[in-house]
């Protein structure tokens, strides 16, 4: 208070406040010196142990990939907005697929009705996929597919247009994600259990590495834990060590580190901690890089080489006052580029609320132009390299992400750890601190819990709809046989199931290799897998929350998942919320239909049912939960809806008679009361 | 083209384009390692030389403030839209003044007619003063006036606001900028010749030290030279030249080193080029430690820290694709913290085009606040320290700026390089290189000259309009007598310039802070200093452009600069390349009425009539100017309008009988091909 002109501010404003830790719970110190840095950490560029880099020359030998997640509706439409954003300078594809796609339902399956074309593309059979590329020539671009547990079906596919453009199979780039363990753990497209899984992830990478020895067949993913509610350093000692378990399953199917591990790359969220982002890169980078060396003995630095995507904005991002997203993303691509990241996927400013316009993906493309051609940041490899401060950051992350690890490997391994739930259950209390922290204005979120005006409404310029009739319309026109090379090949068959065994477990001693070649020619058939075979449950663990008062003592309230998105975290937030709250509550787990739903509310006795509906299929499901309910004389049953609901929907589902409808940027206090005044 | 999936792009496109060297012309190496550090250069934070900061804390000690500059129509307005902004978590002013109110006319002189609250807020007396900060307790905010050739009467005019409110004059906080040196470089604001100014700068900081200690009674800005086209480098090393030359008018008048350094602040632009943005502030306030230390002796550290404010937007800002500018100015926002700026003004997105709207201007505050309390950035002093490029290039920045002082010191200071018009003409030359760059596409402007759309439209949500009309009108009822305690006191009488001669030049042997007593008192009044008494021109040395046709051969041309607006940077260049392009060009200099430019364009027989216009007061010009050369039986001369058009204006300007329409982002090819054909 002692520098003259920028003393004051106006009374009334709330003091800035920079936590003295950063958001991954890191202390950081008002100054930084020389004597923190230690040079044998840091190598230079391009070498061992790569934390500055895994190239000696930066973005100069190879610019970042734009590779903007995207995929909508209809092959058609999907094909339409990726030649969209190659025209506005996007450099790489990522094709989002729909809860059916990868979850392995036909569109025409009861449970998919409601979610086609919703959160991606709808793929049921190569005649899409063929028309979902056309145009694009698979040997100039490289393409993402996130997909899981139907990876190597879509891969077969992806093989399967290629061979029909005439592209050689050793031409294709890119990646598909086939990271089945996160699946267990934030984002719920699982099929199998867990070790049949490994097998089939196993498998696959070791019959790309033969057959497209250009193409990632994993992107070991710590996105969706990160954006489930962790820390930078849980999101990356939870990738690292589900990195290592496929490592280990690779080599225990006989696979060569030093060939597939060259095939390995990664992908993670960027948050708002500018600071813990980039050192959680340089620490990951370098953490990996000794793990394979040291553990796995590694020789060819590219078999060292951590190599990752991101995804800029996610969770970040808030629906209110959404321009502030913008900026946002900016800040995080920043952090992503001098992190070293090898390619960028930035959030449009509104898709924390609805599928993106054209507007809002160019402005996101246009996010990493300028930064990329204007701010002049790739120039020079690391250019934040020998910083007191980052140095220093980057060890103490190092050494966060190594304690997580060590809990894991204490726990029994990440396998373990993820069969028993207890990943879950750390997720889930991640998720809720992470709430109770936004609730309450210690971590500021701009325009939300800071800085929001009196009865401010959320204003866009546009808003994207998808008109789900015609979704599901166009998957009734498939005809029989859109398969190629297979006339009256069955569409709704199970295909490679059948064929390949796929769909059942088996033991883990067949040989590497042998289901890709099955599939590969049941992805020109169009395949179905079963629902799921096995279930993963969190332990459920108790949790303490601020709340001291208990205004649902008394009251039953079933949280149902309909449908098949698998984000979960918010459910059990409410879940232990609600629980904490006093209420009895039951959790439905994952993919039920509207059906089964309405049965266990009524079964249940409950006072109220809360739907979390992430996919965007709310307003379908609500009108079959309710008719369901009325089916079983139980409409009394009040119905709140919670999730990412759309302005616009917000009021449709209440003119349905949804009785509240609570979105993320709610304080959880908030809901508790609201349902306690509804249930009164 | 190695690293597998990065590799290859959709063909069509241009590829990405990082020159070797930044913005401001230094190499930048693809690799830099610890060797390039030099630990004696850097120092610690608090402690000279300053590289790392002023304080040792950092923003934990002291948040920067943050201040927008804002200010239109009249004194109601203004003061709402401050509220407004303060509401918005804003921290301190920034008053933005009309031109009139810049230049000392009185808001009824016909030059001042439709100027009237365009780009700033009308301030012609002591009422307005009162009403402007009705509400706000000078006592807890700082004020920061862009003001120069009537700083002194402003200045006044807030020590007697204070006096009325009954806030102590040494409570005040603030900044007048004061800075005369700049205005006959860049800005054309000044009022009296070079020397007078020098000293009544010098006085009202000597007397403003004694009544008003914490209000900095200058800020030095580069801001201004930068925008008309200069590199960062240069930017510094005028403003700190500048600098100099105060330091030393303050030292001939008596002043002591040790107490009015303590109250010199700087003022710079924060452009794209993010390295060289940190550096160039790191850079700046070395040396500026090291001058003031070494060269004039300053013992107390406070007398040799370098406390500057920062513009995030300008002339890096541009029209195409609006949005776009939100990202630039969060770049630049991070630039300007991680350089340590003490005070920050973010431009609104619609900045290039037209006033902000409430909406727009809330995101450009919303935007230091997610910088200030999401990313974390400010938590640890000069976070980038030590980093081993960024104290090479901040090396290489104080070279670049040693430099160029040493020329401006080999020309005999930059009084002398003023009066003589050698910065103006080096300024000429490098805003024609960065325009012919950004035309030519060599430096990318995402969304201009790359990544443009085919038939692209600006559009925004909201327009913000200014009606001068009303603006004219509320000057007009202004009773008189309306500045207090003298009834009677003519509100358009000479004032405080009969009383004090202020306006005439004397010699500057007069004693230190005789002025400024005579002002304050004149403040009271209301005062109108008369129009420019002497004049700067500017070299006109020839230039080479990249046009080698000359398809205006024969043809003359009049540039005209009518109203108030002194940026004429833009006209330099167009008068330039026109004459490049085979016209004879006359270039009518500053602050010309429209009867002195239509007389001109008829005695020296014109084919066209170019008018550059920056201040918003097109429409009524181009009237004016239209009428006059009616009057002149010269309706005949085509009439070209060139400099800050909204999209709307542009059509009204052409129904006028305006010929064409020449905005900033047109290439100037373009300019002479368009000119050519209307001509032909």
């Amino acid at each position: 208070m002692k520098h003259g002109e920028f003393t004051e501010r106006p009374s009334g404003l709330p003091p800035p406040r920079m936590s003295p830790v950063s958001a991954t719970g890191i202390p950081v110190p008002t100054s930084v010196g020389p004597g923190a840095v230690h040079p044998d950490h840091i190598g230079a560029p391009g070498e061992y142990p790569f934390t500055r880099g895994i190239f000696p020359d930066g973005y100069n030998g190879r610019m970042w990939t734009i590779r903007q997640y995207s995929g909508f509706g209809t092959a058609e439409e999907s094909n339409e907005r990726y030649k969209f954003l190659l025209a506005q300078g996007q450099t790489g594809l990522s094709v989002a697929l729909d809860l059916p796609t990868q979850c392995g339902y036909d569109p025409t399956h009861p449970m998919a009705r409601s979610e086609i074309g919703k959160v991606g593309v709808s793929l049921s059979n190569l005649s899409e996929a063929e028309i979902l590329f056309q145009g694009l020539d698979l040997a100039k671009i490289s393409t993402s597919f996130t997909i899981n547990g139907t990876a190597a079906i879509v891969y077969a596919m992806y093989l399967a247009v290629a061979d029909k453009q005439g592209v050689p199979r050793d031409k294709l780039t890119g990646t598909i994600q086939n990271d089945i363990l996160k699946e267990y753990v934030a984002r719920g497209t699982w099929i199998f259990p867990v070790k049949p899984s490994m097998r089939l992830v196993a498998d696959s990478i070791l019959y790309s590495n033969d057959v497209s020895p250009r193409f990632n067949a994993i992107s070991i993913a710590g996105a969706h834990v990160r954006d489930a509610g962790c820390t930078a350093a849980e999101e990356m000692a939870y990738t690292l060590a589900n990195g290592l378990a496929y490592v280990d399953e690779l080599q225990a199917r006989g696979g060569d580190v030093e060939k597939f591990a060259k095939r390995l790359s990664f992908f993670f969220y960027v948050h708002m901690d500018f600071f813990d982002e980039i050192a959680k890169f340089r620490a990951g980078r370098r953490l990996w890089a000794k793990l394979m060396k040291e553990r796995y003995g590694a020789i060819d630095p590219k078999a060292q080489h951590f190599r990752f995507g991101v995804v800029c904005g996610g969770s970040s991002l808030v629906a209110p006052q959404p321009y502030n997203n913008v900026i946002r993303v900016a800040v995080e691509t920043m952090a992503a580029v001098l992190g070293g990241a090898q390619s960028i996927f930035t959030c449009a400013f509104d898709e924390a609320f609805q599928i993106p316009t054209e507007t809002s993906a160019e402005l996101a493309v246009r996010t990493q132009q300028i930064i990329a051609f204007e701010s002049g940041i790739g120039r020079t490899v690391d250019p934040l390299g020998g910083s007191y401060f980052l140095e220093q950051h980057t060890d103490r992350m190092e050494e966060a992400i190594t304690k997580v690890m060590g809990e894991i490997d204490a726990y029994g391994g990440v396998v373990r750890a993820i069969e028993e739930g207890w990943i879950q259950m750390r997720l889930a209390e991640r998720g809720l601190e992470r709430k109770l922290k936004a609730d309450s204005g210690e971590s500021v979120i701009v325009g939300q819990n800071h800085f929001r005006r009196e009865g401010e409404q959320i204003a866009v310029g546009d808003v994207f709809t998808l008109d789900s009739d015609r979704r599901a319309a166009r998957a009734g026109e498939i005809p029989a046989g859109a398969g190629h090379a297979q006339p009256g090949g069955r569409r709704h068959g199970a295909g490679a199931a059948d064929r390949g065994g796929a769909q059942r477990p088996r033991e883990p001693d067949a040989a590497p290799g042998r289901l890709l070649p099955c599939l590969c020619d049941g992805g020109r058939d169009g395949v179905r897998p079963e629902e799921g075979m096995g279930r993963v449950q969190g332990a459920g663990e108790p949790m303490t929350t601020q709340t001291t008062e208990r205004p649902l003592q008394g009251k039953r309230i079933l949280i149902g998942k309909p449908g098949l998105d698998g984000h979960d975290i918010g459910a059990k937030i409410i879940a232990l919320t609600l629980r904490n709250a006093g209420a009895e509550v039951i959790y439905t787990g994952l993919r039920r239909s509207p059906e089964q739903i309405a049965r266990v509310a009524v079964d249940e006795g409950v006072d109220a049912l809360g739907l979390s509906i992430l996919s965007g299929s709310h307003k379908e499901l609500v009108v079959d939960v309710f008719a369901c309910l009325r089916e079983l004389d139980a409409a009394d049953i009040k119905v709140f809806v919670g999730g990412t609901i759309p302005h616009p929907d917000q009021q449709a589902l209440r003119d349905l008679g949804v009785a509240g409808v609570y979105t993320a940027d709610m304080p959880l206090a908030d809901v508790v009361a609201a349902l306690a005044r509804a249930l009164s």
